[in-house]
């Protein structure tokens, strides 16, 4: 459904980056959800990041919900984020269609949109549109909290500096605060200095992140092309960047035998679970009521301030690129706050269906 | 969705594993698309596998089209697949709600379905319901064909045992012919005798699929949240077992830099193409005309004979299980024509989109 | 959605009319909802109509479900009908899209398909393919029966013989019945005098079907774009021949003044109730508890044995047409159980949105 | 879809009558497509209506178009209309849930969102978001004119005074251009009489609207659940007060024998054409190249000052009403412009399905 997704909750996002406004359309939402403004603001700002390893494009990113609010809850009609455009620089942004930058969209966006695209800043496909889903996400998410449902992550790797992964059984999400989620303090340190180093060289590197989900109830998922996996990797990799999704073991999959992988079930204190979780709490596409984790890969941010090569199309030549633009070295600590709003946006949508779409609301 | 998937072009999967039949509708599909019996019998013999490494379990796979063909073309009506359920042997399958097989969905459909689904041989979560998307599939990939688009894959990773990936330039998919394609000889064996020594261990081993798609024009994908990934991983994931997902160089952007992931621009001949290809054929979620390389990873079969523990939910004891039906020791080899499969239905959903539901048929 | 209507519950519709078979399935029915197969089999039977009266081609009409159903009971997977073509007498109908039959889909499925349509019977368009989407209908119907949600309907108008309609607060459905249900006994008589009459020209006749919905709780219906009016119509318009659809007071709102056509709210019994229900049961396009009301209009079947002009296209002149086939005379008794069967799905679906997809089932 | 309608264009609406904004998202509309800020201004305008028959609430009506629009061109990525409340008094407006406004979404909406629901001025129930649906109509409008399809309407009926409706083989559709289109101006008269007649009454009256559209090729719309007229009705029964709809000849059908409701095909200047248009454009679902036309009807305006009973909720009396906001006495003047739109928009998804997403643009 191109720029919406979900079914019994649907998001619809929309803008360009230096555009007039931003923002999308939440649809779907049962009544009575409470909207928390401070949660909002939260996750704005950590999606903002640190501005010492970010962007110095800096927007106020003030979220106006302009629909479907009143009161302070939701009345179960669309909300509607919206979001301005102030800080723009579109003099940094020269005839990318001629000079299209790799690794980003600009070739295939103009391929796609036949040249009537909005070049500046990377125009619709601008990580700046990630502002309106973390909103969008945070109302979902404190929602799913209130239902006893956490969603928390870490990054696991940057620059090829990898921490221990989660305790598949044990998660540890109770670190999901910082900003830049990292357990053990000296891998931290070396990650930053990776991205520092990266941004010094005008270069960029890539990473993963790792996410958990506590508390998403036994019978989430609809087989089979709704797969509780299959949701997830759709909105997953809609966010810019994302080259890889997995869950539970992933890759190791490959490498260990089904004696090992499968996961025996057992009563724990009345409750069914399992003993091992390799399978990251889905089972055949459903959870099983057991912690849901996974990761994701992104590459390294394309925008680099380093001289690279292009073509020019109207000549034909290659030619020197220099991007003068505010970019990441490293985009994913900014991008964690994203993994954690699609995914609550999704998993909303899947106890909805579940539920029904009165379920998440208080009642008067 | 559930068990639909696609927009323009769209399949709808129903059936049990012991059920009286099962099968698949394919609608949006153009008029004028020529059903090639060969290619669907060819791919569905690929399904099959090599019975020294696979189940023993021998359906006859005889696809009937009930419906949407006339005269050997597409009508432009829903296209309808069955198959018969002859093989089957329930009696193997013992009350799986109350002793759910650990890794498998017993337990999770029984949550969903509240015990009214039917257990015999997995139900509808059964392996077995990927015969049908594997001969909608097969009608897809040939009208494919006749548009410059092919599919190849080979087996990159069977436990633990790795060959050389694709070169993400030019993959070789000549081989996309054998029953088990890996390039190197002595891999393939090694491969196989892994998999002959879980078979005799009554284990089982997991692996990893590489797929290239060559010819896709540049311009297909639809941002934000159907791009060309999101599409490729959602439909991937919904194929039982499958686990992991990337495209392009995937884990391995977390360890490179900008300056290298990306992918500079350059005409050739006439035609513009980018001199690595570390995107995979994809940038910001849309083709860019280079060939489109993803891998997935599948986990070991759940189902092994080796004895293990689960719970009986009646008595809340733990006790050991004996799975005594007909398994693949790996799914891997037979997973690879799935993954096609689903790579072509979704590829010409997204066709279908830009181009029309006429664009891939002949004309009279 | 083209043949598949319905967002939580969904129906995909497939086959021609001397195909192989024709079926549809229907997906996202609750788990634990008993299959009546008398309930079936009563509605197959009211749509294959009274012999005087109908077609005189006569199909078993045997309804196969082939999953979706486990011991008596949905599973909550998808549920497949499927019925054979038995009774097909191919040379009937010789070379439709050279001669199209005036008031049939022949010029226009050849159009649209290009040629590569099943020309036979009507092929896709054939009136034969709502065999199977009566059966879904019984399932749904019986479903909501035993929710305390009846549907009943009666024949308003055949060929300008009208007997009086229901009255909107108190429609009287106890006669839902019949085989072709009239309430007055000599405009009964009078309109199949009028059927019998046009039959014996060779001619056919159209009419109004009134259907009452009675037992829907207030909130069903979802704005704006899927409000109860616009899902019944959009499902209504899909029944072959139906050419016009009005709720409530219908035309009459035409004529009426607001302080007559606006139904006061009044408590009665301790319920909130309307003291008369010119809006059919909706206001705002959400169910307020009150019967739910609409008429449908049919027009005369297209297919009839008087001699009539059309164009033979491959010479360009107009030629003397005369249809041989089996028809009914007034396709309106055999269309007032697919009425019923469709507002059965659509109602099915919308009040699966509001509680979930577990709501309709019964529980072990 | 709840607030969304279209497949390969897709409207998604949102807002309150009294909230700070209101607005839509037009998304899949092709790249290319002239913006002209001239035709969305002026049924802007026509929707606004005569003030000596409208609503007193003066809206500017400023349409603001904030994402998707590039040098006066669609971009191809989605269109954000939005547009401020200003002229709200919300004081007008008493605790309707309480005192739920006769044939009103009052007691319907409040049941729905259980009590959270914005209950100014109808909320998100309101006539005002028309307005935001008329101005992405008037994209649509203005691009399929210039695919040379054009639409039309008039006024047929007012409070019983009707006037010829259009000749279905040559609907006289230059006249749409007009305020209160209709041809006759002694019945125009007497239209706009009964209108100020209902007015100092302070009453209203309902009636109906005719629609044609010229120029639709052959083989637009899908069997079987998107034919045509389920696609048309769908929205068109989303427009507030409408409660009817038909196509062709409509009521009319149910009087008529099938030897004269079939439309001959000939040739006429090489080309196919009907002899008769009862049909109204469309066999099958499927346009058949002559001229689409249909009607609907709208109801008396819910909202009169005249006063009414209705029900006090908490105390559970009746109670009288008096209505004191700002009203028309007649909708169908307003509501012409937007049943216009949403033609628009339901063709362009219809079109763009059957030619691809690029169709409909200009190319650079």
């Amino acid at each position: 459904m191109r720029n919406s997704f979900g079914e019994a909750v649907r998001i619809t996002l929309f803008g360009e980056s230096h555009g007039e406004r931003i923002g999308c359309v939440l649809d779907g939402i049962a009544p009575g959800v409470r909207i928390d403004e401070d949660a909002i603001a939260y996750e704005m700002k950590r999606r903002q990041g640190n501005p010492v390893i970010s962007t110095a494009r800096r927007e106020p990113d003030e979220v106006r919900i302009v629909s479907g609010v009143y009161n302070g809850y939701t009345e179960g009609t669309p909300v509607t984020i919206l979001m301005e455009n102030r800080d723009v620089r579109s003099k940094d942004y020269v005839n990318p269609a001629d000079h299209p930058r790799p690794g980003h969209a600009d070739y295939t966006g103009n391929i796609k949109y036949r040249g009537f695209e909005d070049p500046r800043g990377g125009g619709h496909f601008s990580g700046r549109l990630t502002a309106p889903i973390v909103a969008a996400g945070a109302i979902c998410k404190s929602a799913l909290e209130q239902k006893g449902i956490r969603i928390g992550s870490h990054i696991l790797e940057i620059a090829g500096i990898r921490e221990e992964g989660y305790d598949l059984l044990h998660p540890e999400i109770q670190i999901w605060n910082g900003e830049f989620p990292v357990h053990n303090e000296e891998i931290r340190e070396k990650m930053i200095e990776a991205i520092l180093d990266a941004k010094s060289e005008k270069d960029s590197v890539g990473g993963i992140i790792e996410t958990a989900v506590l508390g998403v109830p036994a019978g989430i998922g609809e087989p089979w092309f709704d797969s509780l996996e299959s949701e997830l990797a759709h909105i997953l990799f809609s966010i810019p960047a994302c080259k890889g999704a997995e869950f539970g073991s992933g890759a190791e999959f490959a490498r260990i035998k089904g004696s090992e992988a499968n996961d025996p079930f057992r009563y724990n204190a009345g409750k069914i679970e399992t003993v091992t979780n390799h399978n990251g709490g889905i089972n055949g596409g459903i959870s099983n009521g057991m912690p849901i984790v996974f990761r994701t890969v992104f590459k390294p941010t394309p925008s680099i301030g380093k001289p690279q090569m292009t073509l020019e199309r109207s000549s034909g030549e290659r030619k020197e690129l220099e991007i003068h633009g505010r970019h990441d070295p490293c985009i994913v600590p900014r991008a964690l706050p994203v993994q954690e709003a699609v995914s609550a946006i999704v998993l909303t949508d899947l106890l909805t269906r579940v539920h029904g779409n009165l379920w998440l609301g208080e009642t008067l």
